[in-house]
């Protein structure tokens, strides 16, 4: 494994060895520690000091069930401090079959236009791409497959990073080809505009999986994780629902966001629940899907094929929950074709549903859109597409529509939109919106499956720490939340020893523990030296002072508590 | 002297004796003190924890030569830091008579409404003002007057106030009932928009000055202050060519803000100069007038009325060089006439000519108006008016529309707009933009006047701070900037005295730099808890690295040195 390393100014690769700090690490943990080795902290995140990096987690490589994910990273335009984002798709599996340990992408581009880089086990090489100038993520992908054939994987960028929106992401492609898997938060696919590049493809002809030092122990250590996983019942809950599956849990829990954070249940939650969109699949069939696996070798398939009525035409795939939480109930919408279709349409654009929903939200709030119209909130983001002043507005994210908006009730933290778990209502949640580096940022650690008061502010704090602590090591593992389930099921030791028998190191038991703290740690450095400081460890002040139906709660975790978080 | 606490929750009013801590204070001094012990840093500032203060400095009072001036003060919507704005006019004035220290203002309204919170010797009391809401600040005022009577003070918000922009300024009469002393900066008009009060007036009927203890002491410290002023050149400079004096002097050092801060030179400079402009309103006659004074008792007057070429019409009252730095020049327009239209429109709306300046040049640079086209420059202006998504870009300011707009080249530090002193070319002045507690502010501690190679990083830290504690001094005794020239030029101690004389106390001669110091202290204290470190320091990194013309310089004082710059 090595590192690549792209000027986009002098469009030169340089490959390197692996520094020795950086061996043990990959994916989130990774990206924290090149961000902090390499990225003045005080940069301008679309100015040539910043980098923008690609590193698959550590056990990305072999199709490990749920295992392949791509962290993407850099400094973040939306929070100002350290971002990383995953994504499922075929990304870090390719990158990882070309022997690459870390993209580090970095300077500006000496002229104006758009690029493709392409890597493959020739190097790297520049392609002129003004043709896809302002083209729609799903018809860029299909572009790229044409040119760069079927088997490439493809990085690429929606006419949202284009215009440099602090809302825009990178997709990926999944295994079906189709760009749906994106690292969404926190603005990358600006910074990815910043350099100069539509797309990054990679073709990993000639290339080969990364050697494993003892196949026998790997291979058992597989198996256990694969057992654990397929015998879990949430694994089955996901792949019969999807991540839809938490409508009905939020909605118990009155947790679910519901016209702009006013609310935690909604009375249209049953058209918009897991099992709804089930029955809708199956009944409508075709090309519906109600389970799809986003990653080659994925056992849970939580992702799911949604087509319209007469089964012809695929409206979006996937519908996943916080899409819904976002742009459904927190929209007042019910209808899940609805939603689809907004969801499609913010795809194309290659942004983050979740900040795009919570700006939309806001745009209600202002007056520019009745809750529940879906057809207004399709012509807002027309307006996103159009590049007008209030496209620019919403496509910047929920923090900046407020601003601009004069709209105090924003459901943000360090500037980066909260997902579908309202953390008045889920408490521990709202502690991990509010102190993890990432910003508000559901898989930095949810709370809401463990058997706790999530309304009482006791005890928050410490099961976030847990849950933020694991989180950090999945993603520097690049295993999904998912596979999280299969891990904790399986026997102690499973992780250290699948990293032991595949690179030869002898890690201890608690190998997640250990990566998912030296990780949070990395990134609360690079943000303390960003200018971060406790005050960006807080949920904002309306939600402490306003309950929230029908619990009535406040954020009521007390701050001081919450600046405990990451003593360990 | 007493604390005047208006609740507009309750709509009362409570006389509170003047705590002993904050009796040494006044004006900018004392609204730092205030919001050290009153104003959680963190709060929203336009939530009901912020308060918005009024504190006449301490010499205000006796007409002191542009010694009246009013401080008005909260935590800052554009900043999120501590926020002082003053102005000169008679509120500050009007104020003392009553016996006010501090007016404080504080929660939220308890119901949606517009009020007029009306002081007088009687007490206060809230009249409704919904017949105002969206009048603009020309119109406001008459009303008000035609109400209230020829003799009131009055500190009054705009339409932009309203909207809850982030660049709304606090406007107050002056001598001649015009509301053109506009305490601008960092959105305190958005802050008093959030308590519900649309203007504060104040009639005095029935109160006094303040005593003087040693009255002989005081008129000979008065008289040696008098004569020092006189006898300065700049007043002289100031009385014929106003703050415009400027022009010349920043074409000159390459430091006049031009087509976005892309240049420091203008080839129209001639026709924006102060000699043009004294020419002009000569030549025109009539209502113009080359000097005015915007308080009672200013033997400055550097304050100017600018009429129609027939004479018959006030176009603005004043034009200040600030304006026409940031409207001019900045924008690529030569015409005094233009420049007036646009100041009157701005002025209007109750905002800050230099972020709306800033945010227009910024619109430019994102091809939403031509460099010199007056015409869309006005149009942009209506669309705030209007409230429009474009319009709410840019009356909140310049920061903010370059994060919507995308553009990376704004002229801020801490989110506020800079005044017209291009920092690349005058250093120092740069310093204080990026160091001061205030953000990018040239009445902070403006140094172009000094004896300096301007270009030279050396020494530049060091003049700032001398420059910055000398000016939050003058700001504590309610001294306007050009006082400064007097005390500075009268014996040593002539500010001691007065305040010895008026107060009995027993000050020490360099009881100007004692008072700026503490100010600087308490303003970083207050920063400090509201999450600011180094980082806020800074200028954009786009002036590091671009350099600007004619000078080439680009701004490369050390930032290790300005982070010893409060090391006192």
């Amino acid at each position: 494994m090595q590192i690549w390393r792209v000027n986009v100014n002098t469009q030169t690769l340089n490959l390197e060895p692996v520094p020795s700090s950086w061996e043990r690490l990959g994916g989130r943990g990774l990206i924290a520690r090149i961000l902090l080795d390499e990225v003045p902290p005080n940069c301008e995140p679309l100015g040539p000091k910043n980098k923008l990096l690609f590193c698959p987690g550590l056990l990305v490589g072999h199709m490990l069930s749920s295992c392949d994910r791509i962290s993407i990273g850099g400094k973040s335009p939306l929070t100002g401090g350290v971002k990383e984002a995953n994504a499922g798709g075929t990304t870090g599996l390719q990158m990882t079959l070309l022997g690459i340990k870390a993209l580090i992408i970095e300077d500006w581009p000496a002229r104006p236009g758009l690029w493709v880089l392409h890597l493959s086990a020739q190097g790297a090489r520049f392609d002129p791409a003004d043709d896809l100038a302002g083209l729609g993520v799903y018809e860029t992908a299909a572009r790229l497959i044409e040119k760069y054939g079927e088997k490439v994987a493809v990085a690429l960028i929606g006419p949202g990073g284009e215009m440099k929106l602090h809302a825009a992401g990178i997709q990926n492609l999944d295994k079906d080809k189709v760009p749906s898997r994106i690292a969404a938060r926190g603005g990358l696919g600006a910074v990815m505009a910043s350099k100069g590049l539509k797309a990054v493809v990679i073709d990993a002809a000639g290339g080969q999986k990364p050697p494993i030092q003892n196949l026998e122990a790997y291979r058992e250590a597989q198996k256990a994780f694969n057992k654990a996983l397929m015998d879990h019942p949430q694994t089955h809950t996901y792949r019969d629902y999807g991540t839809a599956a938490m409508v009905n849990m939020c909605q118990t829990f009155g947790s679910l966001p519901t016209r702009g954070f006013s609310a935690g249940q909604f009375e249209q939650a049953q058209t918009l629940s897991g099992e709804h969109l089930r029955e809708t699949i199956l009944q409508r069939g075709g090309v519906s899907k109600p389970n799809h696996a986003c990653m080659p070798g994925c056992a849970i398939q939580c992702s799911n094929i949604y087509g319209s009525p007469d089964g012809q035409e695929v409206l979006v795939s996937p519908i996943e929950y916080e899409t819904i939480g976002l742009m459904g109930s927190n929209l007042g919408i019910g209808d899940l074709d609805v939603v689809a279709r907004l969801n499609y349409a913010v795809n194309d654009l290659g942004l983050d549903t979740i900040d795009i929903g919570a700006a939309l939200g806001v745009a209600a709030q202002a007056g520019l859109m009745d809750w529940g119209d879906g057809e207004r909130a399709l012509a807002l983001i027309d307006e996103i597409r159009r590049n007008t002043p209030l496209g620019r507005i919403l496509g910047n994210g929920a923090a900046m529509a407020g601003k601009v908006l004069g709209i105090e009730r924003v459901p943000v933290s360090k500037n980066q939109a909260m997902a579908a778990y309202e953390p008045r209502a889920i408490k521990g949640t709202g502690v991990t919106y509010a102190t993890s580096p990432q910003g508000g940022d559901h898989t930095a650690g949810l709370t809401i499956r463990d058997k706790i008061n999530h309304l009482d502010p006791k005890g928050q704090v410490e099961l976030s720490r847990t849950k933020q602590i694991a989180m950090a090591g999945y993603d520097t593992l690049g295993a999904c939340i998912f596979a999280g389930f299969g891990f904790a099921a399986a026997p102690a030791g499973t992780i250290a020893r699948l990293l032991n028998a595949r690179y030869g190191w002898d890690l201890p038991d608690d190998i997640l523990q250990v990566l998912g703290k030296e990780t949070l740690k990395l990134e609360r450095e690079f943000n303390r030296r960003a200018g971060f400081t406790a005050k960006d460890d807080r949920l904002p002040e309306w939600m402490t002072r306003e309950p929230v139906p029908p619990t009535n709660a406040v954020f009521d975790v007390p701050p001081e508590e919450m600046d405990t978080l990451f003593d360990f």
